[in-house]
């Protein structure tokens, strides 16, 4: 089976927890049978490859989530790097033409395409390669899934199949209703629309064709500044002729709120946290190093990151983003392909951070124009290399670097350094990049 | 007017703002005209100054506070130390001894004692005024504060004078009561004991005599670790025949729980916090750099610090003491005489701290026998002495510091500096503290 996966949005409605440049679907929030906890990115994954050990997954993503995602899924992963944001359309005609160009997949197989971050049993996964199948046996342009509703959302499209099988032709679409008219539609047999479809790779690529002058996956990739913004329902579902549905009676949440993701919170508590026994339905998320104490709540989520903290009623909690929109947006943590780094003091001309290297991991090599930098390694060893200069350095070592400076450190073993930036103008785009020659 | 301020307790019922060595009463929580915040500690001693700008204050005080008091007023203030705790007579019998062997003051004069935390107005202060005028004239061995009753406390030991004049004779003493008792008592015309009083020097000097054998105020701090441990009540007040009590009818608040706290605060956000519309009796104290949004939340209070993130039901605040038991104790964040430091961050072999001089201080010249230390200077400027070699210090400079090497940094400026600890047992008992020799 081929799937790509859709990894889109800053996800600000799962503040502090996601930023600008970690989305909700890397929170490390569910609970493995080992104790230790995994992202939505992370589960997808694994139930994925235990369906079908193998399939080609390949994410469809931005720029700022690929050191994320390597750093949760590893390097074997296959990803589509949107050179910038133009919408679902351009996004999903690219990773079709990753898979044809790129990992060679005949145009004659289907593809899966759906979100990262449903919350799913396995069951969604074998229900993923029926939608596969079906499209393989080409009755059909396009097979969604169309889910079975377990109440009048407003929140979802709607799809009106034709009839009562499993697979039936749609007969029609239906935009997010109201209630009343969620339960008409829901008596005519309706099911809601979860953005999940099956199609031959070679369909998408003719209409991407037919829509944009390019040659192959490198040519698009160069263009797609210059596309137009259009979703993949505008350009292609709703002017297609031949196309099916196939019911899905399983579980399947979408975790877009902090309501919503508590209810698949198998604790109540995550990180360092406690509730006293006047609490009822309160939860905890908390990725500092200090305790949280939570005394006679009753349905508030608390969540505490380096970004902030929020304490919320938990219905109140879908309204955070118009809040977070306006909060300054200094990312305080990320996570890099190399490791992770986390802002631990900030002044007017000096700025701390701490570092953490994944071990055989390295930073590109570097100079910053308007700052200075200090190392003072705080445990593990490696090497670094500083204007070319190769040293090898382990807890206790520092390094001084001047602004204008070429430098790096290559982690040997894990390897966590107190990174101190001193300056007027400290700024996350002073950075030059060089090729390292050896 | 002498006063001697008592200066108690760790305050763990206002976690995570007080803990060990921060006391609730050094929180700077009061708004002031322009806009800064004072503490309890600072109020009360400006209030003092405002009354009579003449008194002579004593702080009765362990040696955990002693910096705090220091950087908070400054090195004006004359603090009485006790080596151990050991109860109010013994710290009352020395801070008595303090001011008559190392202040001078004659023991004919009287000195008023109160708590260092009430929160009260101008008011107040005059009324102490009134109790060492009367404590003066020798009516009475000692002089007590009645305060009004504005409500049948349960919190608070009553005194029943014989009349209802200003200043009358105690009839008795009772103990905090029940509310249905409380009511009797009060109907008898029954005043709070908020633990204030007014005596002669000499008087509490002859009963501590009486009661130990010592000849002047630094014999007693020698002997001190030697005394029983006794309440003041028990082996003054409950014993003495000639006692009266003035009545005091002005503003006083106990505030001893996050409960009364906010009470008395006058916006409902100190720090970096939003509260959202639907958000009701809810008070934020945030001493993070992040921001603290709250949704939805009623009769809440949100406080963090280094130390931790409390989120309580106001009426539930007041329980707060056994859980705060049960954390581990590492301290955060300090105020010390010569600035602050915090702990920003804490792994197995290394411990990074963000370390605050004010100008024309310095840390004592110490050691440390099992940790190698690292400072980055990233504001301000002045000198460190490593193992008497001096050198001038600006933002940048680096000083590397083996374990054994006796070292300190004096501010000209304020100076900031990041100091990275490094060793198998950091520890904050491992100090070694030598003389400057010039």
């Amino acid at each position: 089976m081929n799937i790509v996966l859709l990894s889109g949005g800053s996800g600000k409605r799962l503040w502090p927890l996601s930023n600008d440049i970690r989305s909700k679907q890397f929170i490390k929030i569910f609970k493995q049978e080992d104790g230790s906890y995994e992202s939505m990115v992370q589960r997808v994954y694994r139930q994925i490859k235990k369906v079908d050990a193998d399939a080609t997954v390949t994410i469809a993503t931005s720029k700022t989530q690929v050191s994320a995602i390597h750093n949760q899924l590893g390097d074997e992963v296959g990803i589509s790097v949107e050179p910038c944001r133009r919408d679902t359309f351009p996004a999903i005609a690219l990773a079709t033409a990753y898979l044809v160009d790129v990992m060679h997949i005949d145009p004659e197989e289907s593809v899966v395409v759906c979100p990262v971050d449903p919350y799913v049993e396995d069951e969604y996964f074998e229900a993923l390669k029926g939608l596969s199948v079906q499209a393989d046996k080409g009755e059909a342009n396009l097979v969604l899934m169309g889910i079975e509703p377990t109440y009048p959302s407003e929140k979802y499209g709607y799809i009106i199949p034709e009839t009562a099988d499993q697979t039936a032709r749609v007969k029609t679409f239906k935009e997010k209703p109201t209630v009343d008219v969620a339960k008409e539609y829901i008596a005519q047999g309706a099911l809601w629309n979860g953005g999940v479809f099956a199609y031959k790779l070679k369909y998408v690529m003719e209409i991407a064709r037919r829509l944009v002058d390019f040659t192959d996956y490198y040519d698009l990739f160069r263009k797609y500044d210059t596309l137009t913004k259009t979703s993949f329902d505008y350009a292609v579902v709703e002017k297609e002729e031949k196309i099916q549905v196939q019911r899905f009676a399983g579980q399947w949440k979408d975790l877009g709120t902090w309501n919503t993701l508590t209810e698949a919170m198998e604790d109540a508590v995550i990180g360092k946290g406690e509730l006293n026994s006047t609490c009822s339905s309160v939860h905890i998320i908390n990725e500092m190093d200090v305790p949280v104490l939570a005394m006679g709540l009753h349905d508030v989520v608390i969540s505490a990151s380096p970004e902030g903290i929020l304490v919320s009623d938990k219905e109140q909690s879908s309204y955070i983003k118009p809040f977070v929109d306006r909060l300054e947006q200094q990312i305080m943590f990320a996570e890099k392909s190399w490791g992770s780094f986390r802002v631990i003091d900030v002044e007017t001309e000096s700025m701390t951070i701490k570092v953490t290297l994944n071990t055989g991991h390295s930073m590109n090599y570097h100079s910053h124009k308007n700052r200075d930098e200090v190392w003072v390694v705080i445990s593990g060893q490696g090497k670094t290399i500083v204007d070319g200069m190769e040293q090898k350095v382990r807890a206790g070592d520092v390094i001084t670097m001047s602004a204008g400076c070429r430098h790096t450190v290559m982690a040997e073993t894990e390897l966590k350094l107190i990174e101190v930036q001193l300056g007027e103008d400290i700024n996350v785009h002073d950075k030059q990049k060089y090729e390292l020659e050896y």
